[in-house]
């Protein structure tokens, strides 16, 4: 291995989450024999996102400017809000299209184990925001484990005294494509309880 | 997902060796978590780097400067060399330490399959160079494939008339740690048919 610049950039890369010592050579490597297409714009837009791209101050999102695109957009229903753990979720939820509303990001979910309470989530603004907002609708896309449904039983619980409000999870089932076959027993047993009519 | 420099990143990312989408997302999510500690150093590394590193004029490696530290270092063994097909293979030669000798990368092998000849390696060098130096061993360390087989035997072809010269290659066999049940046939026979004497 040779040392200086090169070994340290090797070394960066392999710090990347997914990434090790094998990948980040063959990416260093790659970059290296792709100077002015692909390593220095890369460096250029690495610097102008980290400079350019913040925190929306209202839901947690990472867009340009302080307040993101979708809490700026007038079309979207506010009455709606979905509360995701993290960055990563919401834009998962993007991608799909099938959500209008807005949102906000916890920024984590309460973990016994991981030593995560409620104090260290974004909850007190969420729960000053249903309160003070004209919220109708509040959906809980957490993740379905047990620290994601009890997150959502804190959150359920903490808005108890909140009249006129719907608080919402996503459907537990099969996953789209899925095989009954790989599926593991509580996701079958659950799948079963909640079945929908046909043609309904 | 969100238009704009963070797009781009993402697809920057994305369109590295080893990476697709969702890796890419997850990087690109991490740098922007760690902006001061690891996306603007990167981003200046991969400046410095692009700008530093060269392909040494002698070997054909990467390192500051126009010659490497290998071709520079007064102390390796200038008789032999051994070719190799790319800087990847250099380093993993680098990495075991127990080489002393110099270099020569190829730039590939030659393939009949992907079109590459004679002329698209950089093999005049080669040729040139051991003649004109007092190389008393030649390694050929390319791949044990049909490709990097055919490009030994087409150098030492080459080499014919050299008098004086040891040409080799890597040997063939179980790799260390290897379990004979998981190796492929071919592999067995020719570590069978180079058996050595224990304790030889």
């Amino acid at each position: 291995m040779i040392d200086g610049p090169l070994d340290m950039l090797i070394r960066q890369l392999a710090a990347l989450p997914g990434l090790g010592t094998r990948s980040a050579r063959r990416i260093a490597l790659h970059l290296l024999t792709n100077k002015d297409k692909t390593m220095l714009p890369l460096a250029k837009n690495l610097n102008f996102v980290a400079e350019s791209i913040q925190t929306c101050h209202v839901c947690g999102n990472l867009d340009e400017g302080d307040i993101c695109r979708i809490c700026k957009d007038q079309t979207r229903d506010r009455t709606t809000l979905c509360v995701v753990s993290g960055v990563a979720d919401l834009w998962a939820i993007e991608r799909t299209g099938s959500y209008k509303g807005t949102y906000h990001i916890l920024g984590g979910v309460l973990s016994a184990l991981d030593g995560i309470g409620p104090a260290d989530l974004n909850l007190d603004a969420l729960i000053s925001n249903v309160r003070a907002k004209n919220i109708s609708e509040l959906i809980l896309a957490l993740g379905a484990t047990v620290e994601g449904q009890s997150t959502a039983h804190y959150i359920t619980d903490q808005l108890g005294d909140v009249k006129d409000i719907k608080i919402t999870r996503l459907a537990h089932g099969l996953p789209v494509g899925g095989e009954l076959d790989f599926l593991d027993d509580s996701t079958i047993s659950t799948a079963l309880k909640a079945r929908a009519n046909l043609g309904a």
